[in-house]
């Protein structure tokens, strides 16, 4: 990360909003990470990125430490994980491979692996974040004003929204396995097994095949699967996350050349905002290599399980009103989740492309060697964020991943009727009741 | 929609076309408002695009006004259409989903939204057109041409022809909905029924599930179908006429470049036709704004009803002639819709390469910054309308589109068999007739 | 076609080749009108490209007249092609479209349209002509030098090969028809009609509905299939005489450069070069121009009959090993010709690019503006023949056409067993005998 | 291969790791031919590029010979590969095509191609290794560093891993089916026929179809069959060894710009590097041209292959766990070779673009002509391998194989239930025992 020095040169133009600015100058700067810190020790609550240190202003103090209890909760969550992963893989070589089983795989694969990434980007936090800070620090000064709302309140906006859709989903999976039971139990009233008792067996028959259920495991294997849940959820929100500020900053240096229109401006400034766009530039690279495999991750996963839900959609077919909105919901909050995940870094691309505009209409006469070089650097390059340098992360990703999910399920559209065929087969009688839809 | 204000130095050639171009001057300008203008008149009458004033030469007459009546009209084409979308989910619910019934639930939905747009657009469109005559008043003065037809001439005939085309479609829809209608009643003579019960009850049957028909509801029924009917081929018209008229713009800055060639051209006509060419550039842009949520629905509805209406072409068995010439004539209006529209819009994107063919053209030693930047400008930026910025719409784009439906028609190809099927089951005896291929 | 005219001055190299070359000098300039000239000659003995004076030397004399033998002859193919494709069309409304219907409605479809187009490219063809000769001429003389063999001599070879290929292919066809008639008639022995009558009733069905069999009809018939079959050929044939004829003067130009290297070279060569650069960019533009229409006829059709006969290789299953290897041979033949003509088109493409790799060695003390302008034209522009602008023809296109047909070709594999069984169903007794793969 | 020899001008250095870089200095020079001369010999037992002296220091050693021993073995080892291949086109014909007789045609013809390849590869070898040394000596010297380990022991543990696992997969076949024989012959305890006998018998049909099995043969079947099963990994193995090659040595120029940054640089700095970037340049371009077609095979068999194993995963179901695991040993082999070759040679194209990020951070002052040309030609070239100009290899290209190889699983799915049971109706004795999954 050594980057060019540029000299800084303000050119002040002290308009009205100087004031709001300078009252906002007493709140804390609008900063990645202390936008990021609450949302952090959030999913640090759940065993997700166990960094110590994330609120203090001091940025020495934000730490990776084996020893600390975060990180002993996250390694214990991530071992549960890859112990559920596991038993499923045995379940399967018993009962042979379906759908459903594939679903329930896919889920523990994808979110143990996603424990793990967040895991070993927690190690490398403490020096992401000095980097970023310093990277950052330049925009959080006068020439550069915010844009619209302050960054640290669209983050958590952001954050609450889909923490609260994911919250609602879960406890709606929830509801509607136990009305289910309490529904089968009810016509069976032989047995004289407890609602939860079904549930677990129910739901994770792959670990109490080996073991009887307690009910003093249920915290327990509630809090590993909320944990793996949210964990799937804080995939996408955290690169959400990402993508807007990365954005937010290359909408600022737009925003400065923005201001500067129409006044005689001296070669030096551009030698500045080059400077700036560069860093960022370098910041977007860097960035990309320490999360290019939680991008590669979120995005397989959104492009499987939105493939699956809209199967499920073709093959489902219930009789009362409140799961066919359930389903519907969940549905809606797959592809909702995958595309706004994907808007959201997809935001960097288009704001580097900001000054380009501007650029255009600067007239000949202004027009020189520096200027000619911070176009084309614009023009050509694509800077966005990428799945691993397999593909960049663009508004165009979004369509080409559209017209993939309506091809494959086309394609499988035929499977349509054996599946029903088969999963008719299944399900006859409601003591038997096994297996949902969504996976626990 | 800050511009850089070029010097205007005019080069005249007074050729033995200046007579006809004096001859010209006597009409109204050839700007775009004045040529669809008439044509949003037309428009109005079925409830679409509620903006008043749009005749007279007063540009500040032209006004939004929600009190007016106009507006009030197209609300109420509007609320009919949700209503009506509405109650085909409700029957949708109750009978379950087929073929059949996704295509009048798309329908309605993507009228429905056609004329939300419509009528959200009508809103902005005092600003929009204020912003375009602006831009396109240069255009309209002498140095500039007209290239071949007045722009005004073309856009009528297009006009015309495409709502004559889609007129003829609903006629023929009409009649040969009640000539079959005729033949099942004559076969069932113990019934009492009139031709108009039968037709309003099979073709509306998500409506008349609950009211009974009474045949002053005629008119209503047949007012609310056409208007949404009319929305359906307005969505593809309007996006052709701003196409064109785009485009024709693009042609005057070359065909002006283009009298210029073998002459001693200052460097400031260069820097004069960039300002015109960054003008065009930010009016394609500022448009591209405001109508992509358009754009991307004609071209999402195009290519979904093109997709069904040549999957309908393979099950489809007509037996006699008058049937099959109305369906193959039907199929062909909703492909060259889509491909004329798409073409039309693609044509901005080859007219704004216009310019770089003579460019290139220019000796070496009259080549100048100017030019560079110039040429570069043309060369790399895509300049088109897109689908809220996730693809261009170019000429590639027809060929793209047509691949995929080919793919789709190849996929789907399997179910035919099955549809048809299970069509030899439903429409077993004629008085149980109900519902017909065309959406109503 | 207004170009800049540069002024000529050549850099003379008196190499050991001078003396080939003055050998050379005594023959007819290696001109593309003389090379295609008996090419033509030939393709109008079947009736296509009527045009006269296609062979002296007076580029005056070649002239399109309507009034001609030519040009009444290739009418009358015309009409007679146009005849049968409406007879086929109406044979389909008798009988129901199928696979093998489908394949003679698009084989009478495709040749009628080339013949047309073919036609119409007559009438332009002494215009064209005249252009081709007046951009050619500066690359007949010195400073340029023919690249490895003649143009003239590969074109002959080229299409000599062709010819005769598709004429072996033609060959086989009757051979093999006629083979299986009179096995068929060697088993039904109470009839007593000629192999030729079954020949045509079975091959011509659509006409011989309509009126009967005489045997003065033969060589007009025969005659007619020729005409064509041939132009079917000849659409992919001319393409690629076209294609290589462009390329080969890209390659001198990149020849002549090549011949520089290492020379001290003097601003003036490259503003001539970069002249005749853009002289045949033009060319190119304007020969797509008037062959877009042949190129995309010629691309869908090769795609559809590789298509076709792909999936005719999976279901067809030939006892005898004759019938066999005229069938592979067919599939290679098709598939073959239509790799070849992409490939002569794309090779153009490849050409342009040529000269790129030695400007980029030119130490940059050398570097000009006009070496600037160059090096961007050749890296930016892309100067290949198109289908109607719709795609280019680039080697990626082939790859892309590759995907195309395989991804086709499974998706349809499904139907195969239908079809095998269906036609398992039709062709039971061999005195029904009536149609074959092969459409005549 | 005519390239401008630019002054070397040294910029000296003098860092601590001058004495690891002595220290180094007494080893062989970090050359190419030096690091690939073992592999080459090892490759040279199993009959594959049959070149002599390749471990010699005396690059005028290295020859190609008709008539040495070397080469009689390659292409002996050749005529065995062409007769299995037409012995299976024979028994084909014999016994109607299904996918596991494909799947052996496929095998042999892609390994004869492979080995005919090499062979004509071999010839061309010594006059590609001296201008590959001559491009390469410049970058073994001292202003130019090793950039992390030495390429050869890259390639020498490259080179041990695949071959290890090449052996391990080919060792497992061999385990794997001998033990299916033992069980199967202890069934049928009547026939008292050798092990080898049945091996033989049932895995090569289509040779002992037309001849007796004799003890006597097994080591040269063994040998024939060892060496065409190596070639094929070798084809991925030599490809790959190439590539990190290439990329080292543009890694390494990014590597000694990236030592200058901060420095003031002389224009001559520039030129000579971007003398030495087109050097490489051209040897991409030259190995390209002579190992297109070896690229071309490659990617096809390897892309064939792994939809094959991937649908051969979906219909198989072994029941003992060994034969589960050596399946999906051998299906993540067939990927992880694809994957690797892939990405190896992909490594070109992302160094290629390396020295890019560094040149955009040169202020503006000390821009100059070279560096812009310099820029312009990292920016727009696209320096990778090719398959035969069909296509780039680049990161990009793996994720639209793995798009492809989704696609026509999904497509092919359908088959899966057909072929299930076909192969539940052929494999149903023991003692019929004829053909496996695997290809011998």
């Amino acid at each position: 990360m050594n980057i060019i020095n540029t000299p800084k040169i303000h050119f002040r133009d002290d308009s009205v909003e100087e004031e709001i600015e300078r009252k906002r100058k007493h709140q804390a700067p609008d900063s990645f990470q202390n936008a990021i810190g609450p949302i952090i020790v959030v999913a640090q609550c759940l065993g997700i990125m166990p960094v110590i240190g994330i609120l203090t202003n001091n940025r020495n103090a934000v730490k990776f430490k084996w020893m600390s209890i975060r990180t002993i909760y996250s390694i214990f969550i991530l071992i549960c994980g890859i112990a559920e992963l596991l038993l499923n893989l045995n379940r399967i070589h018993r009962v042979g491979l379906n759908l459903i089983n594939a679903e329930a795989l896919t889920f523990y694969a994808i979110t143990s692996t996603g424990q793990f990434l967040f895991l070993s980007l927690a190690r490398r936090w403490p020096k992401l974040i000095t980097c970023w800070d310093r990277a950052e620090s330049v925009f959080l000064t006068r020439p550069y004003r915010t844009h619209g709302w302050r960054l640290d309140f669209k983050m958590k906006i952001l954050a609450c929204f889909w923490t609260a859709l994911s919250a609602m989903e879960y406890a709606g999976y929830l509801t509607m396995t136990s009305i289910g039971i309490y529904g089968a139990l009810k016509e069976c009233p032989g047995t004289n097994i407890t609602i939860q008792e079904v549930f677990f067996e129910s739901q994770r028959s792959h670990i109490f095949y080996w073991i009887n259920f307690q009910n003093w495991m249920i915290p327990l294997l509630l809090l590993v699967n909320m944990s793996l849940t949210f964990c799937w959820t804080y995939l996408d929100l955290f690169i959400m996350l990402v993508g807007i500020s990365l954005a937010a900053r290359f909408n600022q240096v737009t925003d400065r050349i923005m201001q500067m229109e129409n006044k005689i401006i001296p070669e030096s400034f551009w030698t500045e905002i080059r400077g700036h766009y560069l860093l960022l530039n370098e910041l977007v690279l860097y960035v990309d290599d320490r999360l290019s495999l939680i991008l590669l991750l979120s995005c397989a996963s959104n492009l499987y399980f939105v493939c699956l839900q809209l199967f499920n959609s073709f093959t489902s077919n219930y009789s009362d009103i409140i799961s066919t909105v359930f389903f519907w919901f969940s549905l809606l909050f797959v592809m909702g989740r995958a595309v706004c995940c994907l808007l959201c870094v997809a935001s960097i691309h288009e704001a580097t492309k900001g000054p380009l505009r501007i650029l255009r209409r600067v007239p000949t006469k202004h027009w020189s060697v520096e200027l000619g070089r911070f176009s084309r650097n614009i023009a050509k390059d694509t800077i966005a964020l990428t799945g691993r340098k397999f593909f960049y992360i663009t508004k165009r990703l979004v369509l080409v991943m559209a017209g993939t999910v309506v091809t494959y399920e086309l394609v499988v559209f035929d499977q349509v009727d054996k599946e029903n065929a088969s999963a008719g087969e299944n399900g006859t009688h409601p003591c038997n009741w096994t297996t949902r839809q969504h996976v626990l």
